[in-house]
């Protein structure tokens, strides 16, 4: 199947449209007309070579939200015309220890949605920004929020996961103190599904212009983190920090924020290292510093599920394809609130 | 009371034989001949002071042991011949919750046993380089080991709860794989513990010398940190790897070696930072970096018991009180397995 798409000839060149195959599904295989795509800052890194060993043409996208159009002989769980979503992940080795448990994020063969391998036509996997996509059932994800809401649903497919399985994993709740450092795509979700699991929500920023934003998107509090007297505030006060922040920056500030036992979560990988943290603010408090990929995709659907159950979504601006490569620009700016989503049917143009 | 010890009158200069005051025992104080004293690096820091803040005279050790001459009127715990022991704290508020819940060693205002803030003259704590020592009785643990082993029970009070602190707080037992990083005075314990816990033992080592006697100490495995073919064939194995080196090095190196959800703890706070550790090696596999510090009185009291229990002491070599500046020197070659000891009779003469 011939299928219109947007994407990268190679690392120094806008995207554009263009024209690519995907297989015929096979059993196990759900067909999907895609209507919507979040645009991801793995995106941006991956179609302009900024990571290694990117494989052109490369058609990012891994914010996928549509309706099934067809599924293989046997496939059970989906029909045609349901509502679906599929994040970062479209295959794994299905058998080890991670994927047995629903952490094929974790597993050592996952394969990314866009630039991973696949006997599929070029060899290697396309994303979201193209008008249909194939899938195996196992990586495809249900959506219980209503059509309308189909666009903001496309960035809880990664921002969403990214930030909830931290939360879960680090058993977030009611009574906990948490920190959400970074108002961006993913901490603007992070500050959305801590408040909404129960705790009370501190969110971190370098801008004192996006205080009322933050307290919008249901924080508690709002600390301006270059206010030294603001952090000293909070010191020893959290039981969490989910730091969502990729650029290289001082982390012991938030180590001095964290209770005894406390963690800070990192979720994006800087560029170029933090500056070495501390070792002695983690051994005076018994404090972690860790990390953590996207989520499972059980786990996903659990995702997907709490934000249906209490209306979650993500905070969108709706682009055409063709505008892209201006978002991009504009997300490197942070210039945006809070995430882009592609609406696919402007590929058909 | 007047008390023969051994101390310096500054930071340059060595130690010499001193006398200094206790206080007489007041209703909760427990008065402790004291028989042996470990030597610890911290001693070395703090005496020649290299941390910040050394008050003088200076008599550093934590890692006291002796026998009870005099109990306070409202003591009922311990009385005069018990064989006791007291660590690296000697006070602490006694009602926050780090102290409610036993973990004295976190309080704010824990008290150090040397250089600790008390109103006793000259108003800073000295330690056990001294005949006689004064103690609250919360701060003193009972020895239900012979006293034949008593000289070799001296480092559990620092070196072994350190290191029993963090295998208990991450649950290591039987069907773990647990590193240990470091093979001296903290590494060794760490080697003895995690065994005796039930866990799977690789010891690393810079050193090609030190395989044999880590295997001697319980580990059932050595690994040369230096070969990068022996670490690699570990990788991704470890459930928790305790690092005991203090001294600058790369942490990424382990943290390939951790499962996913891992941890490796660091008990030993280097003066220069470690290089800046890869933010990419936490994330993939959702590890973690922790630190910890000693550990509380009751699990204190735990880690004796179990040691006695098990038959665990550590490995010394004794020595006069007048050895000390020698032993120093040869401390930071490493010249020692693993642990000196001061015969505090020595300082009688
Ligand atoms: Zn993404
Ligand atoms: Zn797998
Ligand atoms: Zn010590
Ligand atoms: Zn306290």
């Amino acid at each position: 199947m011939t299928v219109k798409a947007y994407g990268a000839h190679a690392g120094d060149q806008p995207l554009e449209a263009m024209e690519i195959i995907r297989r015929a599904p096979g059993a196990h295989d759900v067909q999907i007309d895609i209507a919507y795509c979040g645009v991801c800052h793995s995106d941006l890194h991956q179609v302009r070579s900024e990571w290694a060993g990117t494989l052109y043409p490369c058609v990012p996208g891994h914010e996928i939200v549509g309706r099934v159009s067809t599924v293989g002989a046997d496939v059970s769980g989906f029909k045609a015309g349901d509502l679906v979503g599929v994040g970062c992940i479209v295959d794994s080795c299905q058998h080890c220890e991670d994927c047995n448990e629903g952490l094929e994020n974790y597993c050592d063969h996952m394969v990314g949605t866009y630039n991973g391998p696949t006997p599929d036509a070029p060899g290697h996997t396309l994303g979201g920004y193209s008008r249909q996509i194939v899938v195996h059932e196992r990586y495809v994800l249900r959506i219980r929020h209503s059509e309308a809401q189909l666009a903001a649903v496309a960035p809880l497919l990664c921002a969403g996961i990214t930030t909830y399985s931290p939360l879960r994993h680090w058993k977030v709740g009611p009574g906990h103190k948490v920190g959400v450092v970074g108002i961006g795509g993913l901490g603007h979700m992070g500050i959305k599904l801590a408040h909404a699991m129960g705790a009370h929500v501190v969110a971190f920023t370098t801008s004192e212009s996006k205080r009322e934003a933050a307290l919008a998107l249901g924080a508690n509090d709002v600390v301006v983190s270059r206010n030294a007297d603001e952090m000293a505030a909070h010191a020893k006060s959290f039981d969490f920090i989910l730091n969502t922040v990729a650029a290289p920056h001082d982390l012991n500030a938030f180590f001095a924020l964290l209770k005894r036992d406390g963690t800070m979560t990192l979720v994006g990988a800087p560029a170029t290292p933090h500056p070495s943290p501390q070792v002695f603010s983690l051994i005076m408090k018994r404090r972690s510093l860790a990390g953590s990929l996207i989520g499972g995709i059980p786990e996903t659907q659990e995702m997907l599920d709490f934000c249906a159950e209490h209306g979650i979504v993500a905070d969108i601006e709706m682009i055409r394809a063709d505008e892209i490569n201006e978002a991009y620009e504009r997300m490197l700016k942070g210039d945006v609130k809070y995430r882009f989503v592609i609406d696919n049917a402007s590929l058909a143009a």
